[in-house]
């Protein structure tokens, strides 16, 4: 047997597969036997369609820092590793985007690209496929502060940014070694929901928005030794997400105060409590607005519940839950949610989603 | 030199303790030969009240937990290290409960008696000071859930119990091997703060309440190889470990229902945010009514002001900050503190306050 890195990955991963999918180890004694043949020969060996989708399911199963995991064998693998060209993986993602906002019944999808071979990657520079621009400016900054770098990579490469608090960043490929391409995402594919509250009428006036579906575009799917570099994912949101997060965090939107004008808080003093007010109502707003549209969003309470769920399902399967604690509680009220009166087993596991490096340099584009 | 593991905490501390308190290299030198001394002749050696007083002050400051650390300079130190009688040890501690309660103008203070000898330890049997009973009954728990055990060894000793559920547990005291003395806590003694809120008439209707102080008795004092088994201290409380813990928590007084159905809030569903509403407006009712009884507290943001304060003033005096991400978040809107936007370290370090195994046997009282 070759003991390359692949082939002991490839190893684990067959075994653990295939006994999941029910098939004899005769079966599965085969299949490494042909892998083997694969690395020797190639360098590499390729996942069968039945693997690729089991692999993405566990490396959704094995994110010790996703909450939704429950949902883990709902997954929708789409193989998209015989595209090569930018404008193809382009049409094929925003198809994924199409797919998976399903109008607003969310579907939880990947869409898988070729894997790494050697130096040869495909990578998608997004951190989500759909994300707002952020822009520094005089007047303080416009937009969303997390995406003040890429945008400046996309006014580089060629975008011409409208300068709103809202603009969808376009989607920018690379395929190897080729000069990045960047696309405008379609007009009418992103759904967007505004936000309203049931209660407070005059919310609407904050002309706050998200958009519907988050499509985690900048990690890598690891599977029994191969690297997926492109592999966009999507799951549907957690309000508080939205709510806790993206608009309320002190170095995101930071919207907080304006909801607290909005219903009249004394924002004088921390003992109003004038922030925590603000953020329940923020992320009232953002299910109720969300619900409203048709779209699909989970409260941190359901999901946390729905969380534990799957951890008594793993025992049941016997296998070992591992977690991220600090990730898994909700930024809101998170000891009213049962994840935060236990520990967590950090070990990560494979398959995995990873964190990869930056496929730019932030010196080439002055960011 | 000596190289019992005693000397060597003892060199450790008092190299750092002296340098902090202006003292001279000759000055540690010949109190360190002067330890050394003690501990071939003794087996150990006697803190001086300054080495005390310090010693207990960076314990606090190593407190990786506690995000009340920009005080720790403020802690008043009561030396009892003279009681060996529990009556008297009673009667300190008493006084203990007055100074610090100060008539609500909360003082952070410990008191600390004798250290362990060999096998001899005085022990105070409770978790806190003050803090309520809890009973199993019929129709359920009654008190406090989390003093349940503590509250059977009580009755077991002899304490009769009025079965409310705000029943103050009395002081239960052991030196060496003698039987432990239950001591109840003189009348007027233990200040209490019913809760009502600034907005909601009817919140007063819940007959909730808590007490003024929070007083640890169960850790041990950690000083130069030192180790004080009983030196209960207090600062004054965080609203939230009332209001989104004590009183909020499902396994604890799981107040939020009540304060739900009071506020007329929807709790047949997760998506009102029945939970964060019902919480937001719990604590809010906590610090509204420490203040309105002259009662110190701080609100959670205020805290984390604090902190960051404290990180700071420890960067510039040359200290590595160390702490513990997941007890320094507070339990409600962590993510709009600056606390949460950050990592520490959590290198435990001495001087330290730590746990210590129960004092008492649970199969003994049956709990």
């Amino acid at each position: 047997m070759i003991a390359t890195e692949m082939y002991i990955e490839a190893e684990q991963f067959i075994a653990v597969c295939y006994t999941e999918l029910g098939k004899s180890e005769a079966e599965a004694r085969s299949r490494l036997a042909e892998i083997e043949r694969s690395i020797t020969q190639y360098g590499s060996y390729e996942h069968t369609l039945e693997e690729l989708r089991h692999g993405a399911r566990m490396a959704w199963r094995n994110s010790n820092r996703c909450i939704g995991r429950l949902f883990w064998q709902s997954l929708e693998v789409i193989d998209a590793r015989s595209l090569h060209d930018a404008d193809q993986i382009a049409e094929q993602i925003f198809s994924h985007i199409k797919y998976a906002t399903n109008e607003g019944r969310v579907r939880p999808t990947i869409t898988v690209f070729a894997p790494r071979q050697g130096d040869k990657q495909i990578r998608i520079w997004n951190h989500q496929l759909v994300r707002y621009a952020g822009y520094n400016t005089e007047q303080g900054v416009v937009g969303d502060p997390a995406s003040i770098d890429f945008t400046r990579v996309c006014t580089s490469l060629g975008w011409r940014a409208a300068g709103t608090d809202y603009d969808v960043l376009p989607l920018v490929i690379q395929v190897d070694d080729e000069q990045p391409r960047w696309y405008e995402l379609p007009e009418g594919l992103v759904k967007e929901v505004p936000l309203s509250h049931p209660d407070i009428g005059r919310f609407e006036e904050l002309g706050l928005r998200w958009y519907a579906v988050p499509f985690i575009s900048d990690m890598k799917l690891e599977i029994g030794g191969v690297s997926y570099t492109a592999a966009p994912f999507n799951g549907w949101y957690m309000g508080t997400e939205i709510g806790a997060r993206n608009l309320a965090d002190f170095n995101r939107y930071n919207k907080l105060p304006d909801v607290a004008k909005l219903m009249g808080l004394d924002t004088s003093t921390n003992t109003s409590l004038w922030k925590d007010r603000a953020l329940v109502e923020l992320n009232v707003a953002v299910i109720h607005s969300f619900k409203k549209h048709g779209v699909s969003i989970v409260d941190h309470h359901t999901a946390a519940e729905q969380f534990m769920r799957f951890a008594q399902q793993e025992q049941n399967n016997g296998r070992k839950l591992t977690g991220n604690w600090s990730w898994l509680i909700p930024p809101m009220s998170p000891s009213t949610t049962p994840v935060w009166h236990r520990g967590f087993d950090n070990t990560e596991l494979k398959p995995a989603y990873s964190y990869q490096a930056l496929p730019y340099s932030r010196d080439d584009y002055k960011v």
